[in-house]
């Protein structure tokens, strides 16, 4: 399966497999649930190039156009370029954008050993640089890749616009060339840049979230929810993000099957469609269940690559994370160590209010910003064995959950 | 750095590499400590084929012949193969081994997480098969690689003759190949395969043990030895195995000088020579620290590959282990959460009888044995920062060590 962002042929064609797919394990029901989706398209090459280079003339930069931007058409636009760490400087710097291009540059915390939270720190930058700098008057904006690497592979991701001003362009450049800009805006203060991407907001399509049930013997009515998103960024393939997380999900109703094992609790595999650039899958999903009345009692998602499964994050009543909890010798046994982290997942995250815990699978972070939103996240990159110890581990736990509930 | 196995123009020049990269880092005292060390050759390239398939005709398969075995020479051999899964089931076998090749097909069993469990569980058909069969009166062995993945990719290792018994080739094939080998027999008794190989044993070398090392302020007698293999295997480019130990203990007090931190106790950087072949150099490092009277407290090795650390194992005193569990909670901020299973390290377990605590880095084992004795083990296979993760473990324990004793 290749990149399939929402609302493209390529999420069609993945809608269509998955659903194969689960027909073909025999799950008990397998279904699609339609929901409205945002279509965002790149529409050809980015192009950024400083122009002016006294050292070096023209440089063409390895670049992105981030996602839900709106291009700057085929005439691309050039201007001088303003560096700032982060929003608040760009604040700081107030007037001084003005008719400039802002070029945020606040690299991922090394020192953070989880690489989620040094993602974390940095992304305010992606995902309303845009907006932030336009309300300044900025003309177009520059984003280091989030990459905890130095390397010449773009990152792309999600951004906001403010709808109060206008929609600048905001591409991403990678690490190495965040690097390079950086050192020649040092000695030139009149440094252009040429911008030029073709992004284009849509109409909203018609997707639909993917889902396959094996009906609980004896507690039919309380659903474990437990899945990764189906959609992935139109560069590479999306397999950590989250091709890895839809297998999971699959596999561990898969094993059940193959075990012959019938869950006490409904076990339910869903993709969600969406999550990259809109939500619109899980706030859908969540939608539904509550206009129908169902209970979950707990959501399980999976995306956050398919490396080494180190542990479980969790959010939800003391109660909820204290049965948890009392799991923590039997999961530690298979090297799930980390069980008291705060967390969920992104699709989930609508369901809360309907009570289940929410969580997430925690795999090791070191490697995911290498691949992330890149055309690096193929296939190839997802190792066979860390990806079914994943499977394994939230197999583990669906397994308890649905014998004794939480 | 290339493949540098003891003995061989590699290892020569790793010496003197690593000598000259420590003595740039400016440490208190490099020296070299001389050892004499098998030398054992390849000599050309390892042919296994089967000769009279009826479903395929001829079928070459990957192979590499085992370190320290004697070759066939150019004229290679042929016979009749008999599958066998362990040695216990090669001794029931008895007679019927008489004159026949022995393969030895027994997998790492997937069902253990730490792969170093599996691979413990499979090894003795490599180190030991072709003397046990010898025994028995087969001809050659050939031996199903020591990977848990099925791959094209042939792993070399050690393996010792039985002085009382003929010196038969023995070669490791790729899994996949394996896998065919054993299907194609159990269709077809009388398979037939060639081997050629064309290894020898030469007389000893002169090799050394590198050693940096920084004086301790306070209690210089009591040293801390950190460190990892300088040979590897005479094929790729031992990377993980175990140039990432080497770079790793080097790095531990190459901080200590960047930081500008003097220890209070002795710590020293030891890169062993001939762990692959004969541990020689282990076995010298220990006898001349007996013979001078010096004072281990400690001594850690990393030789597990350069992924992601997970925490140490150890052996010692149930004092020295309660002293390491007294800093688990300064560890696990680290993720380094194993802290617990019995371990240490085939280089340091010579200083045993001078009473240290020996300790292992710890690291994800999922991918080693991917890599492990074989062509993929390259300088690319290793992640910077998951290699610099590991560095900065054994740091912070070193750093434990040399302020508190242990």
């Amino acid at each position: 399966m290749g990149n399939r962002l929402a609302g493209s042929p390529g999420a069609a064609s993945a809608v269509e497999w998955t659903k194969q797919l689960m027909e073909s394990y025999d799950f008990d029901t397998v279904y699609l649930q339609p929901v409205m989706v945002p279509h965002w398209e790149r529409g050809g090459k980015d192009v950024v190039k400083i122009v002016n280079s006294e050292k070096h003339g023209t440089v063409e930069l390895n670049a992105l156009a981030l996602g839900n931007t709106q291009g700057t058409g085929p005439g691309g636009l050039v201007g001088e370029v303003v560096e700032v760490k982060s929003i608040p400087e760009l604040r700081e710097m107030g007037d001084k954008v003005k008719g400039k291009i802002v070029f945020f540059n606040g690299p991922m915390d090394p020192k953070l050993i989880d690489t989620f939270q040094a993602y974390g720190g940095a992304n305010a930058q992606r995902s309303s640089g845009a907006a932030e700098a336009s309300k300044l008057g900025a003309i177009g904006t520059l984003v280091r890749s989030l990459s905890n690497t130095v390397n010449d592979i773009p990152h792309t991701g999600n951004q906001r616009y403010n709808p109060d001003f206008p929609k600048i362009p905001a591409l991403a450049i990678s690490t190495q060339d965040a690097e390079l800009l950086s050192q020649l805006l040092a000695d030139q203060a009149d440094l252009k840049v040429y911008l030029e991407s073709h992004g284009e907001m849509k109409t909203e399509k018609l997707s639909y979230n993917v889902i396959g049930e094996i009906r609980g013997t004896e507690k039919p009515e309380e659903i474990i929810a437990v899945g990764g998103h189906l959609d992935s960024w139109d560069v590479g393939e999306g397999a950590h993000d989250d091709g890895a997380g839809c297998m999971q999900a699959i596999e561990v109703l898969r094993l059940y099957k193959e075990l012959g094992w019938k869950p006490k609790r409904t076990i339910r595999a869903v993709m969600w469609m969406n999550e990259e650039n809109g939500l619109r899958g899980g706030q859908e999903y969540a939608r539904v269940a509550k206009e129908k009345g169902e209970k979950h009692i707990a959501a399980l998602e999976s995306d956050s690559g398919g490396f080494l499964p180190i542990g479980f994050s969790s959010s939800g009543t003391d109660a909820q994370r204290g049965k948890l909890a009392s799991w923590g010798d039997l999961l530690r046994q298979y090297q799930l160590w980390s069980l008291d982290r705060p967390g969920g997942g992104a699709d989930i995250g609508p369901l809360r209010d309907q009570g289940p815990i929410l969580i997430g699978l925690k795999p090791d972070s070191q490697r995911y910003f290498f691949y992330h939103h890149t055309e690096a996240d193929v296939f190839e990159a997802v190792d066979q064995r860390e990806l079914e110890l994943g499977a394994a581990a939230m197999a583990a736990l669906v397994y308890l959950i649905e014998q004794e509930g939480i």
